[in-house]
């Protein structure tokens, strides 16, 4: 039987046959520094599971390596934008090299993407094209909305989701229609699994958010509480911000504001702020109804049930990490 | 009979159509903003004329859109990259907004250009795809090399003609190509239509350093001297240093060494020892003989006789400026 982890594995060794030595250096060393960092290479997986679906995944291997591509361009230049200077414990690229490496390289990262989403079979090529272009550019759409409301104080919750489904839902929702379409699904399929996976997307980010200040170090993977110092406006932020009132909204505004502040106190007082608001469980009923329509979407599609069966159970798994 | 007028204007025409308003703003206005600026339209007129030779051109309209819309990606990136300030009189993206601006309106041109490329008709698409994603890729290639060059010494004039073949010529060739296999042109004229694109191509490059020295600015239509004093390492400075020996090469170093000088006497001076190194001649030899080469290559495309002729007469009239 198939299993996830296969077409995990079978994405890190083509992502491998990726780095041919090529000249100049300067240009592709960087591309296979932020592929060599690993990832849960979740794109591409989904991918390949929805072409399973339907037939022969194979065909779908090149284009759901360009997806992965696409996904770490899409870090490489972001990361240069938020002057971040790790990724997964490591210098970024424009802290290893510079930002000019970091320009270059990713414009020749978003090219190989390209590449390789055009090595789909001739006859799914246009339309696999079409649901490339128009994700690529709402990614972009929703990068452009993330640092805009960096500098807004007044963004609202739905206008968070609309963000995150731009900025991060939409690739994994236009990943498994690209799957679906090379596996030669009908096109109600195609769009049902878009729809699961924009809105395991989103679900996916909310869990994100609600890790950063409810999980633990060990399950996130990442330091617990960085949103928070970094006054990143999450849906957990926005929602306290309007529900909040009185002494307790002027407490998290100034904390918002203070310049000087022991970390750990900032987070503690935050979290606690957070808790008193209700937003943890607000963002959880917004998150499992999110996850439940995702799954109402899933069951609406065709092909073959132990494959759709395995989607599933890699989808609530997960999720599990956020209970 | 086709003018090549008449194909830039179709492309001008066209170009506007894209500038749909479109949210959010701050990421699109720049693109328009560096698409209205204008230019020769060189890339796509030439990809029309290809495609004229052998058949109806219209088909070939958005693709050949799209290869303006790359170039003008490059034109964003690079700018931001080698901080310059203005282009074509006007203050440069990074500028007038920020860097970020720069990066994400430059991502979100490369996937606009993309999406016009994939407007191709499906049975050229494939062909036109692995021309387009090689070109592309070889511009980032060539865009490497040449910031590679500004730290080196030691570039020698086969590299640095090899860095503007990658750089600025093959977008020529490949343009050309385009449009050859949109029109259904047989194999041999897509790569002889190639070959004189990338050909002419590096002359007009030679001729754009020439021009820089030895043009009037009313011809040039840029302030004379610009790479002198930016110690661009053009043809000129580079076979300079390579044949000048003794005191008058000692006189060459110290002017790129020098941090406070008059400008118009640095260009005076280095514009003299060209003359005594003799590269304005050497220059203009290597031009004339790519010149001379792009026309054979010319010669043996088949096609409509009066488009091969109009391609023939509008190369040589752009080289006309330099003699």
């Amino acid at each position: 039987m198939l299993k996830i982890s296969d077409l995990k594995n079978l994405i890190e060794t083509h992502l491998k046959t990726l780095e041919v030595p090529k000249q100049p250096k300067g240009l592709y060393s960087p591309i296979y520094y932020g592929l060599s960092m690993g990832g849960k290479r979740l794109r591409p997986s989904l991918c390949l599971a929805s072409a399973a679906l339907f037939g022969d995944y194979t065909p779908a291997l090149k284009p759901a390596c360009g997806l992965e591509v696409f996904h770490n361009f899409t870090l490489l230049h972001d990361d240069l934008m938020d002057h971040a200077d790790l990724r997964r414990n490591q210098p970024t690229v424009h802290k290893k090299w510079d930002a000019n490496t970091a320009i270059l390289s990713g414009d020749a990262m978003l090219i190989k993407a390209y590449e390789l989403i055009s090595r789909s079979p001739a006859g799914a090529l246009p339309q696999v094209l079409d649901v490339f272009n128009q994700t690529a550019i709402e990614v972009c759409e929703g990068q452009q909305y993330d640092m805009e409301f960096e500098k807004r104080d007044d963004v609202t919750v739905e206008e968070y989701l609309e963000m995150i489904r731009l900025k991060t839902a939409v690739l994994i929702g236009g990943s498994m229609k690209i799957g679906a379409i090379i596996g030669g699904a009908p096109p109600e399929d195609c769009n049902a699994l878009y729809n699961f996976g924009q809105d395991i997307g989103l679900a996916f980010q909310l869990q994100d958010d609600w890790l950063d200040v409810f999980g633990s170090q060990k399950e996130f993977g990442k330091r617990i509480g960085g949103d928070i110092l970094a006054n990143k406006k999450t849906f957990l932020l926005i929602s306290a911000i309007s529900r909040l009132e009185g002494v307790k909204k002027g407490e998290l505004l100034d904390w918002l504001q203070r310049k000087e502040y022991d970390a750990g106190e900032k987070i503690a007082a935050v979290t606690a702020l957070f808790e008193q608001a209700g937003v943890s469980d607000l963002l959880c009923q917004t998150r499992n109804r999110l996850f439940n329509d995702s799954l109402e979407q899933l069951s609406k599609v065709g092909g073959d049930k132990e494959v759709k069966q395995m989607i599933e159970d890699f989808s609530c798994n997960l999720m599990e990490r956020a209970r």
